[in-house]
């Protein structure tokens, strides 16, 4: 295990009506001026933003809006919420939907708080300074109520870049599984693959002496493997919708992957196929995964995607020949994405194999390799987009 | 899975020589004198103290000590201590030691802020302000260093009662598994024990639908049958010291509980043999634990026993007879208790069986009955002492 810091310090407000209590937590955590950053319609026909807006009012905390948040978020959202919060004088940003909505608002938080350009963040300065942000979680897939890290896209040349730091922490975030009801099929089973793809990227390592982080990962897999089909099955199934709310915290607020290194290569080379195309990140990720996992399989010593198979799908170790264990592993994750409805190549995802120059180039490594489980170089990266066809 | 708050804020620094940044995050967390609490002679002979002294000085930050804490820590010191931080002004409390050291550390922080007596709050009232906490673990057991409890014991009766609240979590808790490899394989067994323990109280609960926190559950239990031994065989084997030090405080920070009623009952009841006969709580808690799990499967549908059994130890799952699964993993516990050296019965542990009576007594439900995962009532406590013998 390598030694490491690690700090999780959001307040979690989980469990039935407990966005009601909303304004309550804007005001323990110091709020008098709140952005209200939302998405589409959905959070205002539900009448969530209306239940929101009321306990804000009841706290006599004031706000502004600022809905229009898109899947993949945008970077002229983050500059138009900058400038917005800046001339009414906001000094608390709460995001008030799924990972895409806390991305933006975790980037309008700290260009709030920054002279220059905020895609400087996206760019490799470090952010140290953020407004604070509150969450009313409503989709659960991208961690980002938990975790210390965002997402944006620039539409000048479509950019998909992360940024990460210790300020972009939510203050708390409430965590309602009721909110995810509405949510269709195919959006809670991209929100499960999303969480399982957060798990692998810490799982496949190699760091040694990480029995703990191993085992907690395997535990959130679990979960997913059985639940996510019975929220699928029945949307209204509280008890799987709450297992996967919390499973989708646990996988990154990163208690799961502490002292090991991880790989992050699967979202890195995703990150392109959902610039390009505006699919859904889970999607991307279904089709990538499983190819990142093929490469790598014959890359690698294989006895990890052993313990995968035998640990977390329950294949039965073949000790003759670990590797066929390690292949029905992959093969099993893969029937369980498509068993969900989720696209397992490029086909079924929209893209297109001639793109594939395109998207490597995007992703950006020139003659270099990338770090990770089995470091890659240009040509692993197209081989892997290969897979994905 | 029921609603619930969780906030676990300890700023957790885990590592190879991590003590030597302790003056670093007592600064940071606003320290500028310090209370240097500690136990006997192992934090001096080793050179621990010395090397948290230069760091504090480094930083320039002051500090008076006080050693001499005991396993179950006793009222007479905290009240020293909290004489003490008054008439020094001490701004900081910082624990070096084991969940003794710690708990007793959190007593003297709620004790300085309070002007009546600091026993208060184990008699009921609830702590809501104490003087900032840090700790530098050199046990992996309690789990203390992430948690919101302390354990003291009153020497008039010696009484051992418990308080909790989020003013006791600890700012920060410095976490290097080197400094565990000087102890016996007694007290490393010890440890082991209050980790699984306090897995177990949180892992048998009526409420349903708590999947994830069953498998976060697990794996931490997987986790201690995996690693422990390795310990025990190999005291300076870095890797599994490292893997129990952070199982130690993922069991108990509740990360793995929330959402669930828990139960405890194990833990009232062993902390009335360690009060009387002031044996160590792991010995306790291996005494007790199976004793209770005997107890509790007559008495309650089998089932989470045998999950227990298939998923933790794994047995084989008897699908004509669960509860012979259920009492197999029973038995495979104790027999892995039994492996690392723990006392499993009154007379391993030099508790005698006429002094039932008096720790029944002592436990002190009277006519009522405890809640839990089986409610009991005194004769239950009874059989379950007596199941121990």
């Amino acid at each position: 295990m390598n030694n490491f810091d690690f700090c999780s310090p959001t307040y979690f407000v989980f469990g039935k009506s407990r966005e009601t209590e909303t304004g309550k937590y804007v005001a323990k955590f110091g709020g008098k001026k709140v952005l209200i950053h939302y998405g589409g319609q959905s959070a205002i026909k539900s009448g969530l933003l209306e239940r929101v807006k009321k306990s804000l009012d009841e706290e006599g905390i004031l706000y502004v809006e600022l809905g229009g948040v898109k899947p993949n978020p945008r970077s002229e959202l983050v500059y138009e919420g900058i400038s917005l919060c800046k001339k009414e004088q906001v000094d608390f940003i709460l995001a008030v939907g799924g990972g895409s909505v806390i991305d933006s608002a975790k980037a309008i938080a700290m260009g709030i708080v920054y002279d220059g350009d905020f895609w400087d963040f996206f760019s490799g300065k470090s952010p140290v300074k953020a407004l604070p942000i509150g969450t009313v979680l409503t989709i659960s897939a991208a961690g980002s109520e938990g975790s210390e890290n965002t997402v944006i896209t620039k539409e000048d040349g479509m950019l998909k870049r992360g940024a990460g730091g210790d300020c972009l922490r939510p203050k708390f975030s409430i965590l309602n599984p009721e909110l995810t009801m509405t949510l269709p099929a195919y959006q809670t089973a991209c929100g499960a693959t999303d969480i399982m793809a957060h798990v692998f990227e810490r799982y496949f390592t190699n760091t040694k002496d990480v029995e703990i982080t191993d085992r907690l990962c395997e535990a959130v897999l679990m979960t997913m493997i059985k639940e996510t089909p019975k929220a699928i099955k029945d949307p209204n199934d509280y008890g799987a919708r709450a297992n996967i709310m919390w499973a989708g915290m646990v996988a990154h607020n990163n208690i799961v992957g502490v002292g090991r290194e991880q790989d992050w290569n699967s979202h890195g080379i995703e990150h392109e196929l959902s610039a390009l195309y505006d699919c859904a990140h889970g999607a991307g990720l279904a089709v990538i995964m499983p190819a990142w996992m093929s490469y790598v399989v014959e890359h690698h010593d294989c006895m990890r995607f052993a313990q995968m198979a035998v640990r977390v799908f329950g294949c039965e170790m073949d000790f003759e020949n670990p590797k066929a264990t390690a292949l029905e592993g992959i093969n099993a994750f893969k029937s369980f994405l498509s068993s969900i409805g989720m696209p397992v190549n490029f086909k079924e995802l929209g893209a297109r194999k001639e793109d594939i120059p395109t998207l490597v180039d995007k992703f950006g490594i020139g003659d270099g390799t990338t770090g990770g489980y089995v470091p890659l170089d240009k040509n692993a990266v197209t081989a892997i987009y290969e897979l994905a066809v």
